[in-house]
């Protein structure tokens, strides 16, 4: 462990609001896995339900994008921001919701192309093209 | 402009190699606009070569993940690198290819919650669980 | 280790410039324990001193900023920058200086929320009310 | 304006959940002034309210950290992430909150050292002293 | 390993494209040694052949710049998007391309500089001076 | 501007610290022009000071590394940080110093490359080989 501690089911179980996410996490889950991301932030029990609350909505709820291409988007994001966890729990999410191998690699042949498209754009600080603004 | 010249169509008609990239662009995209990324690229006739064959490999060919669905990705590492030419480009594109408006605040919303998930993993140093790791 | 050695008493004792730092370091913190960082650095004895010299000024002395929040601050920086080795020390140095739990977790949210805010502004591009603009 | 429109007041008034929100932004800040961010998130009503109800939870309720050392968090984590629109929006927030001249030079001052010691660090690979691990 | 297998030369074998690329990899580095980026883009093979072609045209010809000098703006990349491999390997490489002590010493100071003034000028939000723009 | 006074001539005429900074910019680069940076930070003239003592140190002396390579490693740097102010300021210096068209175009190449295989290394999470650990 690290900068903090990550509470056992045991800890939990003496923390009512942690206890109730943790259990709906299982129950919306259908997996008595729970994940060390939500064992820190059981921590901060309000942060804890906040971010519960938050990823249910955004990721486990009927909508416009489906399943898979959430957890695509997620990892695309956690690449570019670096956070090794996050690629890990979220490559983990997208392989037991479908992903395949070739749409592994496509992934980041798309993810190593935009870093390379967003750094070219940098170094040569190319100005928007009015065509591209929302009017 | 900023730090490089944008070549005009007159100017790039005399690079042979940036003239037959930007008729490909033209021919492919079924449209006589060619944006100020490329322009900027044209350039250095060789690197814009080799971005523009990887860009029409990896975005514009029949591949396991569809042509939307990629818009989205590229979309999302554009943001977390904070690219705001890129972030124009390609929600253009998304738009051109059916982005609904339902889809981009998802999108958002998406590309948000992994903004803060991201941050929450690293500022508390959330170690990989070994369920996560590939053997 | 990884790109640099980690210089020993032993061999920081033989460079002059170093060990003065390191003997500086020690007096300042009232402690004989000098982290990793320091003993990298070491191996540019210029680059150490010069180091030093700023942390010192920024992080050391009185001013307008308490010592507690200016590591609060520090961890927000380096949780954003993804630097792994900056969060734990700026942690610990954080908890040398009283932060409790509960503002360990209120931290995080703060920063976590940033994050998020961070991505939707960047995701939308949102431009900037005149009203924010200093005259 | 640049990838998704801003919402004028009247257009807002005809989203019942925006409409609400936007009452509730100005309530709690007594003020008429409703800035950009607000605006384009109002695209899509259910981001809007989630953002809102946490950035008042997080930023707006009485707790371990105060006000305007919350915000500072907010510019320093908005810095990193290159967030120009945030920067403005927060240090008018932290102005608001009696951000004086020299907590401002002194914010930046920690900003730039730990931009500087994040860079240092990474670059030369030091790796985490067992000493500031949580056991 | 983590989020992909690393495949080994006996698999490597079996795929063509792939062994094609090793035996290039190998025959221009005058080296039987294969790093495990390879060994990782290998699962997607023409996602491995574009990449090292693209390596070997930028990193390994005659060109404008001078190899070792190429390896420094690779680390300085690699430093400042926080990729831990990057910076091992390309530091590996630049040490095997004549990098000195002092030469390393001096590279993380401009780093660490670059970092701290990148960041200085984002809190401050810095705008460009006329004087720095292409006409 | 933005967040902060960017202060005129006549404003650093009444700073003494400020001044003298001033008159050495000058006198180092022989030129009067003095751009926004220096004037942003001289609201905080302590700061202003450090962080040109560091740059006349780090950048403008004798040194193992030469002054356009500097550049070109600074220009990498603010590019993968994404600070538009800092790309534009060191290209111009840069093209002060020689940099030609052939290397401005180099230097995108690898900066673009580094940052494709940057995200390559993250999207896959490849374990650092034993080979590249300095021991």
């Amino acid at each position: 462990m690290a900068v903090t501690k990550l509470l056992s089911d045991a800890e939990v179980e003496k923390i009512p609001v942690a206890k109730a996410v943790f259990d709906d996490i299982r129950a919306t889950r259908k997996s008595d896995f729970v994940n060390n991301f939500w064992r820190g932030l059981a921590n901060d029990p309000a942060l804890l339900k906040r971010t519960w609350d938050q990823v249910k909505v955004v990721m486990a709820t009927e909508s416009a994008i489906d399943p898979l291409t959430k957890e695509m988007i997620y990892i695309a994001v956690s690449t570019a921001n670096g956070c090794s966890y996050c690629v890990h729990s979220h490559t983990a999410a997208a392989r037991a919701k479908g992903l395949t191998d070739a749409q592994h690699g496509e992934l980041a042949s798309i993810i190593g192309l935009a870093g390379q498209t967003n750094h070219l754009v940098t170094a040569m600080q190319i100005p928007v093209d009015p065509e591209f603004e929302v009017k």
